[in-house]
């Protein structure tokens, strides 16, 4: 059954763990944890470049009302990522600069949001990152309660507080935070694997014959005219 | 880290607390369990009327291939409802009558997919219910792996291996195994009023009174002209 | 500058002029009055066959928040038909049985609505009609005002209270109060005309004869081949 | 280089090789011809239970103009199905009652058309069936040239004048006039493995041993828990 | 009943407090006029950074049918912005750099145009901003006649000729002329609380605080775990 | 009936013809050709200024499976533009920087593909322009066969092998090999054309006189108030 609550403690993922994905990027995380995690291609950040990662800090809040994004604001620390998702679409602007100055003094990296954003010319002289679903100069009320730091599913993902988030012009990616530690290792397992791949791509071997597909395009009965 | 598997064994929830669910309907049980767990509402049935209840049997599988409902079929029991969700947004066909034929001797009361189903004249023939996010003939290949029985993001929603399932022509919603009992009674509960209420307003009586909405408006300054 | 209000007196369309337009059908009227006023094509009844005409009764209100409505059903009086539009985009169910049975209790004649309305099975038994742009159990609040009565923009057309709507399965369209009488007129000259090709049509006429289109064909410079 | 053109005598596919894949029904010719001519999922037919199929006779035309179906329906004989594709996306109603009831007259099947159409409630009574993308009051006029009987791309597939289409509650397929035969050929084979596989599948048997996939599982790799 | 007309004379708003609202910022003014008049999610501007104000001169025109913008072009005035609606979604690009170069010529600032744009390589460099739909090649037809500085509905906003036209990054918005001082001074009035807020909370105080939320929240019976 | 294939060998068009068209642009060779071959307006740059023409080197494949681009590359030839479409809807990142490393050292202009692209940090620095209809880091799987270099349809166009792509910020647009040297003639003309009527508008004359417009205006009937 579902309640309204603020969970003040959640268990975060070390920062410095957090510095080595954000160093991978989107799709090489995704590849590398098993193709999970991805959030929907429709979450498009704000301007071009934006390149965030921190500790998720989840909430869940009704159409139409960013009351819960002031209450997560107080909870927030220094590299955390704030993920808002509504109960049902919406695109209206949640968000503008007046939250991003305060998320901005306790040291929070960036938002991502399943619904709209707006004072899109000032973020990015900010410098504050804005994943988000639409653009809108539409406001919201503060009436009704949510929740904060609940597992949440945004974006078609399963968000929890203290997962890592990290967001660049591909996309937006989660990786659980038990994993984090393994994604890294995989992570750079793959781009040290794909380093060596690209050389030989680049001087004009063939992907057919580095990564010996051939013989199955026969047993596929591939024909060639 | 992702890994592709088939749990054979899942806690279920009892029959008889998924038939109460039943009787309540989608949009009752949505709102007593505090306006959690529905589905997005592009999952429509592929038919009116349609209407089922049961456990769910998730599968996770890759776009424009169906081998993991192949293989969802054999751990499904009499009561389940199959939940399907591909890992990137697709409308093929992974879905027709051959497979609700297998599904069916098996006892499995309907199917959740978001992405195509088709045959969908023969289904309503076979009385297997399906809600989709799209009618398609198109057909998918049995090539790549996916998992049976973890938990997945379907429509918006988080669903694990062995909720209960209830779809109807509002929609769908998934209710957690362990508050399907609390669910009943909210539900029970909220029936009751809501009858109370439908009493009084066939009457004539106005829901500013019976829900005594007029203070409130006019605390918050609504201005009758 | 946008002020919360409910109007309570509003001069509607004679309810002998709206049964001659609902004879006509929205295709006809729409025709008829110039191809204006004709709600977006996403606004699709909840049940096939459904009819509706009748006096507007507008509502302005925020996403997920039916408040106002409660509001509008006291100013309701038979014969009129409840417009509903949210302040931003909002496919939450506003709407289910238990206000269609206040509506009905005074007459009310069918809801169009510009976001989600529940309760689908329930409504064609107690045949009252919805034109709505989806259908979502997912419930709303009730905390913040709108307008009733004032004019509204619904699926891209511009509706005022006492306006004509009709309904039926090709969509919804708005007849000006003033223009009721002139439209009834108009559109009786078109189904006069539409009669005499619909003969002529049936017997195997083309009509290109029929309409003359030849000369403007040769004209153009279609090449027949 | 386009040129406005209509195409008078077309190469038409034989009348009974279309009763033979009417029969088939859509997802079985898809199925057998290899996967290909698929319309989009977006093409819905505007009444359950709808069925066709016939000789195409095709019309590329501008949004919002209908012109050119006028000059179609003279070259349509008994058993043509009209194709119709607008130059850029476009949701009016280029169809209704009246040209139905001209094309009835002529042995026309039905239509496909990739926009609008209205009248949706007479059309089923008139045992008229319709495949279309949306469903609009809204009309065209009669002013610019479009292109009659010249190859078209209508929903993603590429038709050409005198293939067949079949469409029924499944969606619409494309059947290339010199694949007819064959396809009629490759369906009934397909059909056949099929009735096999649902007796089969109907006695519990499942897929995995039916279609011998367990193998293929264990080599993927595979976990059973 | 709709007639198709051209209005040569309409009363526009002073540019002096154009200018003035212009420097608010489309956000701002939305807020400020009580969140009305803005222009759907979907109007995005062909550049980043675009900012335009000016007298809105209305056009309606069939879908892919230009020939009004034309007729438009001769009662536009310095300082004008063309407003442009199709009676029917659409996406042609009906507006290039020729017609841009014509409304320069004139002293047009801008164009909202709910449909396509195109030469958007040639007008960032024109320094004409558009705020467009869509971005489409395809071009229009010159054949039919609509309307010019009638009322419109545009994006889901209702705009009458001479009304103010905002627009920036964040969207469009427009302002009813007899607003237009009422607003500035809203705005201003807006824009001097936000800046004290903006201080208090870039030093790191709380919205909860700044704002008072904290007894609301209890009220609404918010748990903090 | 389909068939994979990789046809080897196709007939390409001249490249002195194609820089040619390149310098016309999206917009004008789209009219120049009589307004066809325009692909669908949600075929965007992933980067700003990106501009390409070449010859169309195609690929039909299964949704989420990028095996038959890798099959692809091996019959490119320097002045290629690759074409991918995927038998159903898919938003999936079938492309990176590895494949276009692969690419352009071979002397490949760009992609142009009805799905998704990756890395899209990456190609603008590598100057390797792709049009697309969503950026998704969401691979692939390399599993199953399509064609290369059979006639595709590509977001609403048929394109063949050997046909000319040209992209620019306006869309994409395909020309056919045989068109290609009267398109150049055509293009030309319309650009001369059109330079007159800029200096003339830039003048301040209007559109309705140097196209002689007013005639046609006043047949119709618009009124002037």
């Amino acid at each position: 059954m579902n309640k309204t609550v603020c969970v003040r403690q959640i268990e975060r993922t070390p920062l410095d763990l957090i510095e080595k994905l954000k160093a991978f990027g989107v799709a090489t995380i995704h590849e590398a944890q098993g193709r999970c995690g991805l959030l929907a291609a429709y979450m498009r950040p704000i301007y071009a470049g934006a390149l965030a990662a921190g500790n998720a800090v989840t909430v869940s809040l009704p159409p139409g009302d960013n009351f819960m994004i002031h209450v997560a604001v107080e909870v927030c620390k220094a590299g955390d990522i704030l993920v808002v998702t509504p109960t049902s679409p919406c695109t209206n602007g949640y968000f503008g600069d007046l939250l991003a100055t305060s998320l901005k003094s306790r040291g929070v990296r960036g938002l991502v949001i399943e619904a709209g954003c707006r004072d899109i010319s000032s973020l990015p002289e900010m410098e504050f990152p804005v994943w988000s679903r639409a653009v809108s100069a539409q406001g919201t009320v503060k009436e009704s309660l949510g929740s904060v730091n609940v597992p949440v599913v945004c974006a078609d993902a399963l968000i929890r507080p203290g997962d890592v988030i990290v967001a660049d012009d591909d996309g937006v990616v989660v990786v659980k935070r038990e994993d984090a530690a393994a994604v890294v290792e995989a992570s750079a397992a793959r781009v040290k694997k794909e380093s060596a791949s690209r050389e030989r791509l680049a001087k004009g071997e063939l992907g057919l014959d580095i990564y010996a597909m051939r013989e199955k395009l026969a047993a596929l009965g591939l024909k060639y005219i």
